[in-house]
């Protein structure tokens, strides 16, 4: 690899962070009615009342109030239009509790919507910021039809997906395979002696049971269920650019967006934006790993509600974890981050003495700008996965918001915890917990 | 309903629970290797010398030795070919732990096998004691050749169905529709008196959200997302009678295995099996309260591994409990098992003054004897479902079994817990959720 | 032993329980001002403006609301005062939080006052509802003027004995001595056969580091601190009967009121109340049992603050296991209770067919009526320790009572729990303590 | 004040810390015996046969091993005698466990003897490293003969003090009340704008509780009374300078080794050692906040049985927290360590923008080199006590220790943690806090 080489092809913008959320005019209500006899007909005369557009309803079982209903409505807000307005009052005058939740949240005592439920992920493709397909005047592919069109295929596949369902196998192209082969060979050089711990002891499951190999792309399908067997993560594809908000918010549910097409065959070792290769050698070895899975989770679970320019800074901390992270083992520095592990000179140029090395601290790291068409000038360094675990979970305590989430991993749903009921029932799980760790240390005697 | 429907009409077996489990040559082996360093060619090479039959290999990330691979094995285990014999011996030397999980669990120092993922429960349709469609010569429908024809398509689909698919929709003729309604409307009546709060709380969300109503059988699919939404549970079309041992280890998934086909329309307010009434009606309801669900699978995960006369054990508390368990609620008895919940006969019967009334405590009721032809002569009482659960935790501490057993939400696996880095990382795992818990309860302020 | 012993010299009422708490006319206000500044002035101008006349006043930081103070007043309490009333009200109003907390806990809206702290035991002597030195007609020391002088002069110790100070040393008479050395030989040999196993592992500590041997008696103040040493328990002397309120109270914080004297001469085998030789081998073998220790001030902590009725009921749970326990160890019946421990006659009767067995459940034992003059018709029967300390949690979960508590056995306060920066705090602390477990495996590796 | 004071009139040593451990022939061996039966019998046996003297013995109920019982025997050893190595030997064959703890702890698998017991500081009195009646040549109150012999006073008090007993009350001459005086007006001058917030919020409750005042040197007994009530934490009169390694082991019990002597009344706003103004005005205040006091007690915690180097870096990061640490509240700097608070000098000008300001960060504060006859040139701030304690935790972690500890708050004992019975109990007690949290959250609605 020349040195030229380092100077002109680098890694760009490898993740699909973006920040302008498109705004939509649906709003989201969530109340549980004071009287519970009737509850839903009461709640639905004042939307009929009010001529009000329902979107969606839904009524379900209320966490923060036991014995008690909570009911989701989607309205079709006009703002300014005063039914809605009326109604809304009309509504929360006779709640238990009401919670507005809203994509364009400028306004006083809404919340920015987040999903709450895993399938709510589905709603992510009608807001992608541009289209897979649509590619910048100095892209390698920019002129060629073949690959724009390939990549169509690819965009249209990703914008048809459904949570549930396993997502479409893909037979690639002996260009797209040789392309992959090329990076795969050259990567897994450095490997032994550059990648963190955690990443090489993945890497050969991922080759026993998930075709990693020199001639062979492996399928996202087969990857996601390792995922999902190691740590609970699952791949999305996805259709284009998410803004940092909803792709952060994939991460609060171990949902990893994740391209399915592969880069340019013609400059194998650089690519603009993320692919396959990008995702599969550099972050899917990682997902596997449990302690890494929870910090990644927990970014995301820190972003959910939060202010924009929080998320903001949480971006910037993925960016300089989960991206561009590296870490110290055993006296040595590795690198752990995607973009690292997927670029053959970024992951040389890391180990070297030219980049500055700071202590990861997310309050300072959140602030750090950084470029994203050239090798990173300063990294930051976690002492381990846990320690960055740890100092994530503090950061996100300063994160101004009126409330505590929690993931439910048995009904992949994120929880508002706002009431006693639902801190005695999580104590009461821990006391359970508890007892069965007790168990079997006894039976470990 | 007459006096003489109670004594001739009653329902009979209303679960899946037997005991006849069928044997298999097939054994799984669990290991892994001293040393890593080429551990599974030297693991592949010992069987190959040995000319063992492998069906199945896989190779994961060992939980209990951090840093270190595990390998499952499956052979095809002709019981005293000499060779097997030689190859087990060959691993379990270089082997840092070795175990060997069987269906035919008879020998010495093997574990009875049971899933340890949930697609595992894919491997119970080779398992079932008898086909749902052979019917007994006293069954209602045993004349009657479309309905066998019926059941066959029933039962086709649940043979063929693997975890993950949805499961298929179902058109129900007029006739079966009606069959269901007179059900509905007679069991609707007795609900609001006869049925547990949870019971009556949960029943107008499935009238909301799936489906319920006199005019309209629902289908299991969109039941199963309801559920796994409120606590985790699905659903899973059963072919035939599963064993007990094979229906509990369903539970500790948070799976039920479900009928899809009703009863014969002759005699729509009996039937000696369970059907879609009684799965519907009687188990669904409460498979939507966490409290419940968390009792269910705490009998499912007992059940793992345990010896055949505690699996029977179980399954008699199973069926004092979510088959005929009463509970006691504001001072007044209240049923929540299914078989009550299904049978308007029984539900009125169990709180005349007719059958003997017992406080639940398992170490009695897994051995008291019960008839499955005729309405329960002893019922026993919760005094709510967490005091059964407790007392349940702690029965399952009783039962003899080596190891103890963790269900993970994430991977949806069942983890042996016997080694200190598990509970090392279980106890950081409740330091976060503390963690949680005390940032929640700071914000509630 | 001859049978009419059995009949005639039966022990009588062996703990210092009884239900006539004696009133006062003290009352403890406890409260934090809603204004920080000039809190404490403001207070007591109240207090002089009308005229009340304080007894004590203290100031301490507020554990219910950080950061601010908590003043704890007493007051000279005659009942009707206008001005009292008028003080209280002002106060009130000014206060953040207000609590009366009154002996004469018969108004609405007071609780029943408890000790605070350890010092406030002291407090007890002047409470004693008889004196130890008069003794009933039937006493077999009534016509002995000098055993009813040396009585006199066991009763000024413990009248006079405050907090803090060793418990005075006591020459016993080689009268007194052979009475004990009587009892001695002749329990001595029924322990190995009839004392549960936490009392045999006990009973030869107290012989090699307490002086138990046949021809001494031991002194209160090294058993005191060798309690202390092994469970935290302590001594204190007591000069008369004790209400069974204030007795409980002392379990709260670890303390057993302990007689010191010895039982007449004439009659070494009966004592119609407790003695030295019923406290010290009765009562102490089982105090150096950690899970004992701490079942015992369960009952204590239980009875802070509760109802009248609940104090009596917790008083019979009190007799039916400290005094009259029995349980269950390898099979077979053991002896835990004090009362049967101390009794040569009732610990041969009561492994006998001759009584009643019945399990320990505290919401039916805490009701069963029971004589104080001959052997007990029924015992109750615990599986464990642990088990009936749980069983006394949930009961005590049942006592009608606004708050709960907690002891702090760093400030050996008891702390009434209701605020959330308490529960974070404790929260804190308990991850704090799993860390230290997690990081003890760690090192047990 | 003027410029010159800040220059010449330093304090200097602000603490007892100092590192030359006396060494002694006593070893103290603690063994649990395999059998049971005549197990303290056997031992002595063993020790007889070989002639070694034994100077103390104690049996006591194992924490390890349940069920078994622990001997202490301490001996004297005079090393290279082959009888003990023998005794030794002897006894390490019959053992279930063994260790040997001393305090010449040169040898290869011996622990540095450390205080298991409170009581066990009163053998700190003879190991002090000078009396503090012996003053330097260049000490303000040297060729004062007086005061020399007050001073002497002093120390004998301390140098017959035992565990348990009151501190003795000590009249102070006009003079000394004087000195008090300067430096309490001064001083208090400073706090509101100079100390931290928990500073602020003791000192009233010092001034209404303890006698804190202008004319008043407060006793020593009185505040550790007020300290207990507080936090737990007790004063002990200290006749000289401690090692690091005692002086910190104190702290483990929240015991502090404080001085009762007064400066010379020469320059009262200097003093090159520790004296009453010190301890009363810097350390006092801050051990009355809970989250401190559990910060000095995990320092103590950390350093029992560590290696002499991982003393001395304990011993820096107590220096520059304790004594000279500084915190951030509400944006703005603060004092909290004692030699600040009770320098008028260095509390102006630790807030100045003189001195180097850098965050704790225990494994590189304690590496950091200070002066001790001058104004510290760094300061190390901590965010929050709780901060600074779960750091100090964590980095507890890192010190060489093949065991953990844990302080029993019930016995004032610590307790070596390896093995799993003791873990059980710890899980099973964390599981009663929970229940105990869980009751109060229900009871707060």
């Amino acid at each position: 690899m020349d040195a030229s080489f380092k100077d002109t092809q680098v890694p760009r913008k490898l993740s699909y962070i973006m920040d302008n959320p498109t705004s939509s005019n649906r709003e989201i209500l969530l109340f549980s009615m004071k009287e519970e006899v009737g509850a839903l007909a009461r709640a639905l005369k004042i939307f009929e009342d009010n001529k009000v557009n329902l979107l969606h309803i839904e009524s379900r079982s209320s966490k923060r109030s036991i014995g008690d209903y909570e009911f989701i409505v989607e309205i079709d807000n006009v703002t300014g239009e005063p039914n809605v307005t009326k109604a809304i009052e009309g509504l929360r005058e006779q709640s238990a509790y009401f919670q507005i939740i809203s994509r364009d949240h400028k306004d006083e005592g809404t919340i920015p919507w987040f999903p709450g439920r895993i399938q709510d992920l589905d709603r992510f493709a009608n807001q992608i910021l541009s289209y897979g397909s649509e590619l910048d005047s100095d892209h390698p592919g920019f002129t060629d039809t073949v690959y724009r069109a390939r990549r169509k295929e690819f965009a249209d596949i990703a914008f048809h997906y459904k949570y549930g369902q396993p997502i479409p196998r893909v037979e690639y192209t002996p260009e797209e395979v040789e392309t992959w082969g090329t990076i795969y060979r050259q990567l897994t050089k450095l490997y032994p002696t550059h990648a963190c711990r955690e990443f090489n002891h993945n890497f050969p499951l991922l080759i026993e049971n998930c075709g990693y190999k020199e001639d062979n792309i492996p399928q996202l399908q087969d990857i996601s269920e390792f995922l999902h067997d190691s740590t609970g993560f699952t791949l999305r594809p996805v259709a284009g650019l998410l803004s940092s908000r909803d792709f952060l918010a994939g991460l609060a549910f171990r949902v990893f967006h994740s391209t399915q097409y592969i880069r340019h065959g013609s400059c194998p070792l650089y690519t603009p934006e993320p692919d396959i290769c990008h995702e599969l050698l550099g972050h899917v070895p990682l997902f596997a790993d449990p302690e890494f899975a929870q910090f990644s989770q927990e970014i995301g679970l820190a972003s959910l509600g939060a202010p924009d320019d929080f998320i903001e800074r949480l971006a910037t901390c993925y960016w300089f974890t989960v991206e561009y992270g590296m870490c110290r083992q055993g006296g040595e520095l590795k690198a752990y981050g995607a973009g690292l592990l997927s670029s053959f000179g970024e992951l040389e140029y890391c180990l070297t003495d030219k980049p500055e090395i700071r202590p990861f601290e997310p309050s300072k790291t959140a602030l750090q700008k950084y470029p994203i068409t050239q090798y990173q000038p300063v990294y930051y360094v976690a002492e381990s996965f846990e320690d960055a675990k740890e100092k994530m979970i503090a950061y996100a305590k300063t994160i101004p918001r009126p409330f505590s989430v929690r993931y439910n991993p048995y009904t992949l749903n994120v929880e508002i915890l706002n009431s006693k009921p639902q801190l005695e029932n999580l104590l009461k799980n821990i006391n359970w917990e508890i007892t069965r760790i007790t168990d079997a240390l006894c039976k470990m005697r």
